[in-house]
């Protein structure tokens, strides 16, 4: 067993609370493969050694097999429970036809939190999810019972949302006031240089009335801010099989004017990175690191060199001065204005 | 004395209140003439025939003059005043330079309010605007007491928000669950066939959670749905004279790809007007009219024509079949979701 | 009349309020003279153009008559009142031998807001503070109902502590929270460069729970930090004349060791006033506005010439370095630490 | 088994609880020998003679080997659960290096509850104390939820605080106010005749408020007050091996000026204690007991014989008249005075 040491990690309380999570994280996989439970464990225990203290899964990532292959490997790991934070999510379940299979009733929550921590082998995890809201009818009251209930069995310390709008996050506060519960601590936002209008903008307010936590993922972009789609799609990355139909609706993306004006953005971007000796990827996750109200990044790979990169962009951001962010900006030329945007 | 009427006038609640108004109103003006008491005695008499008991005004309305007129006016018209509905808005003070001069402090929120009162020569307005949200630091809690408090002193009946975000408005309701005071009750914002994505999505759910009331402003698009710059800027219409820089932005947005598309949809919505045989105008307020979640429409005149011509846009409304709407929503092809807009 | 110009004043909001102060403001006096009026209104309209647009005073100073003299010259100035925000103090009554005739019950606090209103011939004032804690009996809840009726009554638009301790604070914002009522806002305390830890250490979790604001006096240690008893105390100023118990008191505390080495302190912060072209004095005010927690410095003075001087901190603030911070913080070597302070 | 028999003990309401606690009380030690387990029975078994129903222990007690002795010699002397009260305190945790192995988080508090009880081989503790205040950013709200489910949980019958600022237990009331939550009953406090001014002073409103409970620890001032380094520190004593850093940094604090003037009044006393028949040990916590906001105080020892003396203090302090406390008073010379001390 590798006993924790923080190292030169930096760790950021998840939003007000009194829990500290390590700025780079790690995050579950979507497609499981014969080797799943290897990999992970070998990942897990890269980011370990860099002092990485927080994992985060789903219920829905490949149908429940992630939250499976994370208990097993927590269990084979064998590291003390205090020393690591582990969060789920609940929305999606997977594979049920029944209306009550998903979404954030009562009763999908209650069953699905029991399912995910049956699976991940454990009597509680740090954070739950609520992985999206749920606009199709279920009332902001019964969401927020059913997640103080979680916390107050002793199933969750915690609960999050990801993907709601700010006033969805405003409303559940409001719930939580008004009936004495449990309010919602942090996010699960997309957030990238590619994409800041909802995490600088919308949530602004949410960051200065609640000191509201932030767990990003997606900081690459989809993968475009490493640069490999730059010239093309290479065969073997994710975009280069043009007979998919999520490839095909994602090229088209980048093919549009729009799309075609972010890949020169991070052309221009690379010779920052290059001035800076690191790679686009790793200047694009420090750059978020100096945004204070990211609380973390969750990087997720399935590589163990994917890891020990990830974990050199904490260098790069202990280097980026002043001076290398307004250069960035002024590549970027896409920071929101809260006081506009409304 | 003109005793009220209500004719054929519909009326509506204002929200979630059991305060009535007509769904045709009449608006304030924003520049002062020497006959504006004369004209506005005489628009106010014309809208009084037609059942309107709703009249809008603001401090920032021509420096005050607008409220000074309005005051005048009731006054010598001698309606009683459980007939009609009066609303004022504060927020942007005027000819100010004083740091507390304007916004939604407490002192300019209770200062502002006795000066618009004593040029109305009220006691008391039905309803008080914040004329926009105050992003520039005070806090909600102080808007909502002193808001709360104007109510509490008899110097309101209600009070509302203008261009306020549904964060902001729920972070209102928020702050009054929280300390038991009084919530905003209407919003009055920008609505019209041309913009729609606010009044119709994001406040979607301040409708169901609230029963949120509206009084729509500029709901002919500053003059567009009128179809009088189908052809380009007549000279002596709001976009006549190109020298003023105010024109020169607005036309140059209507020259837009965009502002051109919008034009094309007006001339197609004439045909749908000629059919109906009704004005383009008309059939724009018809449109708004359809939607139980418009309170009011604020229509703004200073020519007793217009207001006669107005008001035919009730007659217009009631002869709108479901047929006539669908072919509406196919010409403006603009209708928002609110499941996917956020 | 001089109409009102912020010019270049620095205007802070007054803690969690919308509500916006000059950085430097003008205080009352505590001895009345012949020609008091005169000068009252003579600084008054010195600070007026330098934008200072905050006056305090209280019933206590000059027992009543520093009041009724605000009073007279307001009117006799005839400023908008929309453009000034007058404070006022209760607590100490005067001359007073009733068991009744101070303190911080309903009984004084409401009969002293209304004898303070009558001398100062206003309808409110923008803030009453309580001038100190009632320690000899009197509940917080009779203290924070009385304000808060006051508030409700439209005799001022927020009220605030003097001298209190952070428990004290805290304990009028609990009693604030269990009954619905109005908390404080801000805070009057002693602060300069010698006497700096309840302002920074004591004080410092209330700036980040409640944004309280400050209204700080004795900005200059009592005349000590103009440097002008550094050689001995001169004819002619406040600890010139020996005979005074008072001064003997005060003499004893400066020539104790602790005094001592203040008074070399603040020989050595001249030669940083020096290079920076201004007084001991201004360098003391230009200190204190570097700190993001003082809302507002109450400068007093009964001659012009000193409002003008004291104006000029403005400008040594806006040039004062963090290197020049640096070697004002080596020479003083009295930071407090709000972790070690407890 | 040894039945229990209150005997001639006082007990005393722990605070503003039912609880009951005697006055003298036994609390765990830091360091573990190979005879604690054997050691610990034999002075439990003394003071459970003496009427003693309340023990002290902390999880940071000799890294967790204190609770787990506690947990065996309860366990093997199977005394009835309802005879006595066990507190013991949560912070520090201990051996970790990780972020989230300490401090007043709900992950600490959680799992160091859960692992605290399994040391001590108990479903619950009657109280659990916060062993400090976590100044590092975690918020109050998180703190008292914590400890109110941990309650709720039936871990513990009731909470406390150790070392707090009345600032700071006061805020833990406002957050219990606020929404609803369980507050502390009591404090852990430092207190001797030496140090008196927060137990006395600062905290006088707390009582007054609360009627908060006291559990006094170092009552003889780290041995100061036995009167055995009146005349140095002999070998074999706490200060004896001048090698220890410890050892030597208190020395210097006793040998301060304001040491030896400790020194001093111990000497002082050390007649009257002599007058009264006792050690001035004794006579040290029979003077404490006089203070009815002392609920009990913790005596700590690792000797039987030790045991059986600090009992003896319940007499002097039935001795001791009000002339004694006088004369008492007059050698310690430093009472405090509440409303001076702000």
């Amino acid at each position: 067993m590798t006993e924790f040491d923080p190292k030169d990690m930096e760790y950021r309380f998840l939003g007000n609370t009194g829990l500290r999570v390590s700025v780079l994280s790690y995050g579950g996989w979507l497609t499981v493969t014969d080797d799943s439970e290897k990999i992970t464990k070998e990942c897990f225990e890269e980011a370990w050694k860099h002092g990485v203290n927080f994992f985060d899964t789903a219920e829905v990532y490949a149908n429940g097999e992630c939250e499976t292959v994370f208990g097993k490997v927590f269990k084979d790991l064998g590291w003390t429970r205090s020393d690591y934070v582990v969060s789920t999510k609940l929305y999606f379940g997977f594979g049920e036809k029944s209306p009550n299979g998903r979404g954030l009733s009562r009763k999908h929550l209650m069953e699905g939190m029991d399912k995910s921590l049956k699976r991940l082998q454990m009597d509680y995890v740090d954070i739950v999810f609520a992985h999206r809201p749920d606009r199709e009818g279920v009332p902001m009251e019964e969401v927020v019972r059913a997640f103080t209930q979680i916390i107050q069995d002793g199933k969750a310390l915690y609960w999050g949302t990801s993907e709601w709008s700010s006033f969805e996050i405003e409303h559940a506060h409001h719930i939580a006031t008004k009936f004495g519960l449990i309010p919602p601590i942090a996010e699960q936002p997309e957030y990238s240089m590619l994409k800041r209008d909802r995490f600088e903008a919308e949530y602004y307010p949410l960051y200065q009335l609640y000191k509201y936590g932030t767990t990003v993922w997606s900081p690459l972009a989809g993968g475009i801010l490493t640069g490999k789609y730059n010239d093309g799609y290479p065969a073997g990355t994710r975009y280069g099989d043009a007979s998919s139909p999520v490839v095909k609706r994602n090229r088209s993306k980048w093919e549009s004017p729009e799309g075609k004006a972010m890949i020169e953005k991070v052309k221009q971007l690379k010779s920052v990175a290059e001035e800076l000796g690191c790679t686009t990827a790793q200047l694009a996750l420090a750059f978020l690191l100096k945004n204070p109200n990211v609380s973390t990044i969750i990087t997720g790979s399935t590589k163990v060199d994917q890891v020990k990169e990830n974990m050199v962009a904490l260098q790069v951001y202990r280097k980026l001065t002043d001076e290398h962010v307004e250069n960035i900006e002024k590549i970027l030329n896409n920071k929101p204005d809260y006081l506009k945007l409304y």
